[in-house]
């Protein structure tokens, strides 16, 4: 539980980067390499180095080093969790705003109740 | 599109907190005030302001102060744009890794009909 836990924490960090989150997108086409992602992204080897690395803690990167080139691919973890938790969440927001909602319906029904009894 | 990327970057912040993501599993069953919360969750009430300021921020949270006691409860925000987000991502990886399946079959096909050659 605590490990379920703490990979929550480590991918929503992960996620909460537009440059990671593109070099997800990135990934998702083809595989690529540091140097590749560095260029497209504008950034410098070592900031694009970071981001990966925060990405491959998170497992949902993958490198390889062939000579000089690291390769970046996806990763083994795909969001399962993540996604299970952000359903969840949905489903309780969901529950919690119908009963507001028939609380508010109620409230109009008998506000119109009382309002068809004044005029009689 | 800036403020959709900035939307996901603090959402996915907010989210890789297992104390806010307690609270907002906590708030999906009922409204709570800080100091429930913070009881709750074996927390100082000034550690608990800055976990609901940063869920407020990300529109997950909106509290109301009456009197001395500031209600929490879940915010407008229903995690749709980060559920598609990792829903798209999904998607890309299963593609990925269906192609990847399909390079190994062919390589598999292509080696036993190598070895029946040889048998010959």
């Amino acid at each position: 539980m605590v490990q379920y836990k703490a990979r929550l924490d480590t991918t929503f960090a992960a996620l909460s980067d537009v440059t990671r989150r593109g070099v997800l997108e990135q990934l998702g086409r083809s595989d690529a390499s540091i140097t590749d992602l560095a260029q497209r992204f504008q950034m410098t080897l070592t900031g694009m180095k970071k981001h990966v690395s925060v990405l491959e803690q998170a497992g949902l990167v993958t490198t390889e080093k062939v000579g000089r080139v690291r390769t970046c691919r996806l990763g083994p973890r795909r969001l399962e969790e993540e996604a299970a938790w952000i359903e969840q969440h949905r489903q309780l927001w969901s529950a919690r705003f119908d009963a507001l909602d028939e609380v508010v319906e109620d409230l109009n029904r008998k506000e119109k109740a009382h309002a068809s009894r004044k005029r009689r």
